[in-house]
């Protein structure tokens, strides 16, 4: 997973990842209007116009990003209906070629990881094996420790999948755990994290022939000093760099969460990209437009830099 | 919710959860050839095995416990399919007068975890109000700092439900992260969070009547030393213990857990009571029988030493 995620980048050029968290607010409200003849005014009109926007947008920047990632936060809020939408964004992203980084931030204890872990495994059932999820990589939460990243490693060794592991957020609040210091290293906690991520990714077959492991880190691009030091401590560890544009890093800051090659990093925009329509005072026949063209103005943007 | 919950334990002399999480090694085979006449051999007659297990242990249990904790990542697991069986299990419990502890373990950056709090508040759509999910409290993973509690207490603040917050798990690699020692205070992490969560539950109406915030902890039961110290540190927050049974606690380290007057702390066992047919040899038939019994067991090794 993660050599093919760096050839597509390489392929075209842009280290952008659109993130596919639509809310109520970034849709138009004609695309609204529309699904609520068909489906009534209820969750499933609900779930179906986060599909139909989402498929624009897909459509809008299927030819230039390598991969987008959906929050299923923002279907999980609206049920059954809502999760339809989040698996049926994924396959159409998977079939329009995008790989699909499932951004769910799960992390449970051993047993329980396991289930979890149905994200990127198949499922046996009566003597078959069931494909469940269609993300290409998942984010997990390192909080409850080896034992809950464990039953998602013994996947990547044998399939073609990545994790991302949280490191490093793009939030305020990441400072109130993550940057507590450690007696034992005079450091903060992430980058203890860091270590152990650095470590679980390390293991026979999980390194490509890029140099990178399936294991990743999410590191917030809010943090320009920190990406740059954990890009020193974390050599074979893939970055996903969220909080790009609308929560406030800028082109300059970027740079330094790649290696020298300029490689080792995919960025993430998603309000940037998917409410530049909105954002450009521009009409509901924009959404697709406004999305390419941010998509495009951040690829160049970051080129530069590199 | 919290003075509700606590009621109830009172009521049945019963400080216990049952957690709903069941695999299909706890499924009698005859029940799941059953529901694959129906359903063929699908996700979905999985899903509706799920349901059909919980429901027998639910009937068994209702009139004597006063909750049930289905994990999300066992119905998960097996997609929509699986979710619905969720959404019915909890449906189900509540309609058994059951209190639901969704046991979701999530945490995202503020504007995500708005949208997580769907599992506790309606969705606001089209001018109504739509109830998706039907927990009366949810578990939450901390590691992403206060941005990704506060929604949660926001709807806290206004509706009868509550939150569990991580603060020391009962699986092994609990220690990797929970436990390190942090400069500023000289002891572990897991305190600190403490505090934090400690913090969080004391604001305005969270407190509850009975002197317990709707803002409670998860403390793994497994760890006894751990759970005398929080129960000192965190006078007017809750305990969700899990890990009695099958994860090795008994009930003599159970009792550090509670306060002084007994109350303070519910005490989980999922395989210990959805397994106990199969851990008796014994046969289908037996599921809810046998779960009877372990829960009345559980309650009376508890009882005896409270």
């Amino acid at each position: 997973m993660i050599d093919r995620l760096m050839d597509r980048i390489e392929a075209l050029g842009c280290p952008i990842c659109v993130g596919l968290d639509p809310t109520l607010e970034v849709i138009p409200e004609k695309m609204l209007g529309e699904v609520a003849k068909t489906f009534k005014e209820t969750p499933e009109a609900a779930a179906f116009a986060l599909l139909k926007f989402n498929r624009e947008i897909i459509d809008a920047v299927a030819d230039i990003v390598p991969a987008v990632k959906p929050n299923i936060a923002f279907y999980e809020r609206y049920g059954l209906d809502g999760l339809r939408a989040y698996g049926m964004t994924c396959e159409y992203a998977v079939g329009r070629g995008l790989m699909v980084i499932g951004d769910i931030k799960r992390g449970d204890i051993g047993s329980t990881a396991k289930a979890y872990a149905g994200h990127i495994e198949p499922q046996p059932l009566f003597g078959q094996k069931f494909e469940i999820w269609r993300e290409d990589a998942v984010t997990l939460n390192p909080y409850l420790g080896a034992d809950s990243i464990e039953p998602f490693l013994e996947v990547l060794r044998v399939r073609d999948k990545g994790i991302f592991v949280l490191v490093k957020t793009s939030n305020p609040g990441s400072a109130d755990i993550q940057d507590l210091i450690l007696e034992e290293t005079g450091a903060p906690l992430y980058e203890y994290v860091a270590g152990l991520v650095s470590d679980w990714g390390a293991g026979d077959g999980l390194i490509g022939a890029g140099g990178y492991s399936k294991v990743g880190a999410v590191v917030g691009a809010t943090h320009a000093e920190t990406g740059a030091r954990l890009r020193e401590l974390m050599p074979h560890t893939f970055f996903l760099v969220p909080g790009y544009g609308a929560q406030g890093a800028a082109a300059q800051d970027i740079k330094r969460f790649f290696d020298s090659r300029g490689k080792g990093a995919i960025v993430n925009s998603s309000r940037g990209i998917i409410g530049a329509w909105k954002a450009e005072g521009k009409g509901a026949g924009h959404v697709g437009k406004s999305a390419r063209a941010a998509a495009l103005k951040m690829r160049d943007e970051i080129g530069a830099v590199l």
